[in-house]
């Protein structure tokens, strides 16, 4: 009976079973000590039989192991708790050196990326890398409870589609039978039409980029939460209930992932249930005022602009989570809603903005059919296209008033953990060079 | 302040606000009810104020509106509450009649497929239409809960791949900035990969399949649910984990929704905790016995060998999901491990059925990184193929006995409710047909 490391310290001076990889090998006094490591984290064995040592010459770092042994409190030990009394087994050899040492404190930052991954499959076995994304399926989790909490409802929407919804170049395109289509940008016109049905629906899943950029905030492949909820009063209930979202999931993730964000060496969280809102014009004037560098020409922000509203709204109102609002109608997209308080002159959407980047755009939806093709027309998107008779006939036969958000997961992951790329927080992340592994 | 209708109950006697859909609308006896819904379901509102009525002149099905009234206790109305005394604001008028009728029981078997997906957005208001999609919500994350429960690890792999894993040339193959990729069919090999690192893991996610068969059970895109487990002592506890899985999911689903599957007029559940095996020689002998049509130099099972062997175990063993075990070595797949107990005679794979159909397929994989490139040259698999590098990679640094499952959910949740067709199990279907919507 196999017992998982993590649950040793229940078992002291018992007999116990072990298995797992060789993680760390070292000789000290005469005695061999190694790590093993299995999902429950490490424990350390204490190997003085000449013939169990034996057992392990010429095997490398992550040989499959049974140990059989005591278990012994040992508060020096990893988890407090170590073996004693060792009988190996070897379960599958490994002769092979790893290509990457596999325990070290991880030091992104001074990693070089391709090396990383390259080696990614090996690399992950790293403790630390591994905390990346046990605290990635709890973010994900986290989201996942709170919005079902609230009525939504988990949706699966295709990914291949048949045009590209909101425009653009950046879309992967392929042949379907004979036919053109493409890779999925986002949900958006699915869960438009799904409010007519449940009213509020959410989708986790992958989105496709075909960007060129070859940058720390650029991947082709994005795991996105999409938001829609129906009979909002207003745009502000769609950036409360976002706003909730992430108070409810950063707190929790802080206390539930408390001892993995110490070992990454996270930032400390400063949140307030209530982000502060800062228009567009005034983030403009604020950060002019304060570095010299005129942006009031600005239509929308600048990427310095996105880190310093966050540095500045920490610092001045305890939250380091902004939303900013009042986009110019310039960046205007025409399934958006434009504010009728001041004559359309600004979108009612929003960015929020979370530790100097943007996570998600939280728009209210132009709901009317008739002026829905009216502002397609203005924009130059033809409603007659065959791509949106489907999410047109959801208007014609009744949408309420709607709103939500395109969610980056990798992004906000990214940023909880204060990695220095979006990369890192991706177990496999694609960009214009890197299709493998 | 809105009220859901499903909490109309706890506010009899008082002044309340609903708002929604119409949904219905007829004359009685110089009454008008209306039938509002949303997402909570259906309330009847009262209207007899000639003023209110004509609020309603020229609308449609589908129209958005906010009632006012007075909840009343009503035995006969639909949730035993219906509105008094209303005052009604439009909130969006519809004057489009609807493409198809809402308010009506679902009978998808007479249904032109053509006509439901083609009229999708609106179709899927009726609510048992909904009824089903909640349904798969739930299954969802009850497959979810479960697997968290037993330590696995959610994992997002890319769909964007660089070559197909498994072979076969059902594959979508796209530009990739001037690179040939393919659509994942599977996370096959990263799943695998994975259990080096967190020994338990799973994602629910798309696969994509340029299947060319227009039929009942073939759709090009799917969704999956993908298990993989590590240090597992032989094949019986890959199956049992994901007995356990359907058995818990199936038994939990039958109760939370049972409402909604009696009104789908779904089959009722026959389910025993341990499901009965069936090696597929013993099928083929038993169905050749039953029905006098010799299968028994088939060597895998027929599609009414599947059908039969699911209804067989219902009447004998008292459970409609069945496992058949003892594939022979003629449908190995290289990474699949072949029975040591047989002279590799029989693979240590096993068919999950439920209903008729396989819903997963459950292997024993291969891990010793010799005996893998061995089974990979044998198949006429190029181990040196660059798209395996990294997935022999992960085996060289030792991997632990593993096996799991590829798990379709689409058809698992057609079966629940009892559906003709995969398509119905699914928002958005795609098939060689239909890309839209």
């Amino acid at each position: 009976m196999r017992t998982i490391t993590k649950d040793l310290s229940q078992h002291a001076g018992q007999s116990v079973t072990v298995e797992g990889w060789l993680h760390k090998k070292r000789l000290l006094g005469g005695l061999t000590f190694i790590n093993i490591r299995d999902r429950g984290g490490l424990v350390q064995a204490v190997i003085k039989d000449k013939n169990e040592v034996e057992k392990l010459r010429g095997l490398q770092i992550g040989t499959v192991l049974r140990a059989q042994g005591t278990a012994v409190d040992e508060p020096r030990a990893p988890g407090g708790i170590e073996l004693h009394d060792v009988t190996l087994e070897v379960l599958v050899p490994v002769t092979h050196e790893p290509p990457v040492e596999i325990d070290k404190p991880l030091s992104h930052k001074s990693e070089n990326l391709d090396t990383l991954f390259d080696n990614r499959v090996v690399g992950l076995r790293n403790l630390q890398e591994q905390d990346i994304f046990r605290l990635r399926a709890g973010v994900v989790q986290g989201i996942r409870a709170f919005l079902q909490a609230q009525d939504f409802v988990e949706i699966q929407t295709p990914k291949l589609v048949a045009g590209a919804a909101e425009g653009g170049t950046e879309v992967f395109k392929l042949d379907y039978f004979g036919q053109e289509a493409s890779l999925a940008q986002s949900p958006q016109l699915y869960k438009q039409m799904m409010v007519g049905v449940f009213e509020r629906v959410f989708e986790i899943g992958p989105a496709f980029r075909a960007e060129l950029s070859a940058t720390t905030r650029h991947v082709s492949e994005v795991t996105m939460l999409d938001i829609e909820m129906g009979f909002v009063h207003g745009h502000e209930e769609v950036l409360n209930m976002v706003q909730d979202m992430v108070y409810d999931v950063l707190t929790k993730t802080y206390d539930q992932f408390a001892d993995q964000l110490k070992r990454l060496n996270a930032p400390q969280l400063t949140l307030k249930p209530t982000f502060p809102r800062y228009t567009v014009a005034r983030i403009h004037e604020l950060y002019t005022k304060a570095t010299g560098r005129d942006t009031t020409r600005e239509k929308d922000l600048t990427p310095d602009e996105e880190k310093w509203i966050c540095e500045y709204a920490r610092t001045n109102d305890g939250c380091e989570a902004v939303y900013a609002t009042g986009f110019p109608k310039e960046v205007h997209k025409f399934y958006q809603q434009l504010n009728p308080d001041d004559d359309g002159e600004t979108i009612l959407s929003a960015d929020l903005l979370f530790r100097g980047v943007e996570i998600a755009t939280c728009p209210l939806r132009e709901h009317h059919y008739d002026k829905l093709i009216e502002q397609m027309k203005a924009k130059g998107v033809d409603p007659d296209h065959p791509g949106f008779s489907h999410y047109l006939l959801a208007f014609k036969h009744g949408l309420p008033p709607h709103g939500g958000c395109g969610f980056g997961i990798d992004r906000f992951v990214e940023k909880i953990v204060g990695l220095g790329n979006i990369k890192e927080a991706i177990l496999f992340p694609r960009d214009i060079n890197r299709l493998a592994p």
